[in-house]
């Protein structure tokens, strides 16, 4: 059994931010659930514009508001607490948050954590890894 | 894409109540993320002994406060909001909620949404999914 505390991850390396948004990683691939679950911020006023070409995702709205647009269909969804929304066909979509939005992220594969750092460059591509591309959460 | 509101799940048959749990199925098997997600009430008081033999999960909680008993270590770890625990050796457990816990809860494999009736002999056994026995969530 595996217990961590949200506090305790905010203050370590699972904690990433970048632009817009900061992403707590409560599970990822190493811990071997086969999914990776996230606790992330997004931030007022940002237009994140996010494209999951190799993951699923699912999202549980906790706190704030804002709206997310699927860019496949032209479709806007209001976000508010309790409002999930679930990628399940890689859908290129635009979140803008009104607020600050607190959620809950699961992915599918689960990310290894070094993807944002990857993208920046930080990290060599990991090759046993699909690439997340414009990838946020 | 799919958007689905936790209110109007709680109004439909993705609401299952059992005995000292209720749970909002917001994903399962049919909705094709390879995961399920839930959102699960655990009521004060009670004491939930759960062992799921074919499936792993992950919960973040809420709101509430209790503890949650691992039985393989004998060790008892406290629940309240921003602790996550994931069952990544299918470990036997009991939860002991103090106050109502509202958490947040991911299985893989995905339930269908029928076990819970399955054990409750309203419908024959899902030949093609792995029981979960002393399940809730």
């Amino acid at each position: 059994m595996i217990v961590r505390k949200l506090q305790d991850i905010r203050g370590s390396d699972r904690n990433v931010k970048s632009d817009g948004w900061e992403s707590a990683r409560l599970l990822l691939r190493d811990d071997g659930m086969g999914f990776s679950f996230h606790v992330t911020t997004m931030y007022a006023g940002e237009q994140l514009q996010m494209h999951y070409q190799n993951h699923l995702e699912a999202v549980l709205v906790l706190k704030g508001t804002g709206t997310i647009e699927d860019l496949g269909t032209g479709i806007t969804h209001d976000l508010a607490p309790g409002v999930m929304y679930a990628l399940d066909a890689h859908d290129r979509h635009v979140v803008r948050p009104a607020t600050d939005i607190l959620c809950a992220c699961v992915f599918n594969p689960p990310v290894t954590g070094r993807e944002v750092h990857d993208a920046s460059g930080a990290y060599p591509a990991d090759t046993d890894m699909p690439r997340v591309l414009e990838a946020a959460g």
